[in-house]
């Protein structure tokens, strides 16, 4: 699997700071924030929602607000002012969303996908709901693939990274050998889902963000989060807004 | 060993490129960069070598070289023009170098030694040659420990965060219980020290590094470099100098 075969590379961004060093054009950018922009994303169109415009300012949700959108938000955790709900993908599985657009402001995944939003690289989201179809979308565009992690702001994080890791082992296995890596980060993420794979639900145990959902009495997403294709949902960046291509 | 128990933390930075992030007053500061400066800094101590003095610019080498100091260094593993070797460790056990102090320029180390170099932590040079002496140092400082992996041209690198791994589960099983991490990067740096601590010199045949090493025919720093615990040098930056206080 570390060969230098198959003609397009995987790599695994470890952090939005990280990602100058990664950046290039004609990719296929695979964001992940499983706890919890792009798990509730998923959430979202496993309900029918019609689309999600991710925004990274605040000011930008209140004008969404003030057009008449419906605005979820979150900044560390808590609901945002100018938000009717809050991140958990719990919310975005309510009836009441179907065939509606949700302008959508998180900690760390929006800020993510604002950063990729340029130049001719293919966007979309993958969470432990929807590895299986992401990987599969992402696999048969025929380009590079960088998994990018959102991490918990700038630094890396442990559940964004073994998703990471499930999603290389997965093209790298899963994509008719057209796919390899030399990337460090890459590995060492196969390594911590070789360890998890078992158990993905106990080993995210010991993450810090764990005990900082915990503290903010939100760990009732995890089990949800934590379970491995429950959708097949392809959630892909168009324009300003994301679609379920499936 | 994920507890919050132990009243100081052991981190890991993964890059120089999140150093500020994790940048604090009063704590121990491990820099690690296995190919090559760390290891051949602790190979030169056990060469009785006196001082060394890390640089990050070239024409700071070249300004000491005037001055009539021995110099070493080189970018992107290429021996630099002013200097009389590279930053193999080998170099580094000649013994006409010993009682003498030597001027050290390297692509990742000496640049990540530079960064920390202010305010009152205490910094030192770790590798697996010299773990447990490091280790143990370290934790009798009684304060918190940063490990900071030198990377790759800012990116992450196997054989750093492996070390770090190896580190951080030393320092909690042998810290007297005064040590803890809520800590991801970590948290993952010990499940990769699991996995390839068997054999730590078969782990580190998939990194990145290890393919560069061998392209520019530097391989045979290998096996000498993935050595646990050869010698019981402790380098400390003391001003501008590094010297062995074991």
């Amino acid at each position: 699997m570390y060969s230098e075969k198959g003609k397009y590379s995987v790599e695994v961004c470890f952090s939005p700071l990280s990602w100058p060093l990664f950046e290039k054009d004609n990719t296929v950018v695979i964001i992940t924030d499983i706890f919890r922009a792009t798990t509730s994303i998923c959430a979202a169109f496993q309900n029918k929602v019609k689309s999600i415009i991710p925004v990274a300012d605040i000011e930008e949700s209140i004008a969404y607000k003030e057009k008449g959108y419906i605005v979820s938000g979150e900044r560390d955790g808590k609901k945002l002012e100018c938000a009717e709900f809050g991140n958990s993908p719990f919310n975005f599985m309510e009836p009441g969303l179907q065939n509606k657009t949700v302008v959508m402001n998180t900690t760390n995944g929006t800020q993510a996908i604002k950063m990729v939003q340029k130049g001719d690289n293919l966007v979309c989201m993958g969470a432990f709901s929807n590895r299986d179809a992401i990987c599969n979308w992402a696999t048969a565009q025929k380009r590079n693939i960088i998994i990018f992690c959102a991490g918990w702001k700038n630094r890396f994080s442990l559940e964004d990274s073994l998703f990471a890791g499930s999603a290389v082992d997965y093209i790298i296995k899963n994509g008719n050998g057209d796919f390899h890596t030399m990337c460090d980060s890459a590995i060492a993420s196969v390594d911590m889902w070789e360890e998890a794979k078992s158990n993905p639900r106990q080993y995210i145990e010991k993450a810090a963000h764990r005990h900082r959902l915990r503290k903010m009495g939100l760990d009732d997403i995890l089990d949800y989060s934590m379970q491995l294709n429950i959708n097949q949902c392809v959630p892909v960046l168009k324009g300003i807004e994301i679609v379920d291509i499936a």
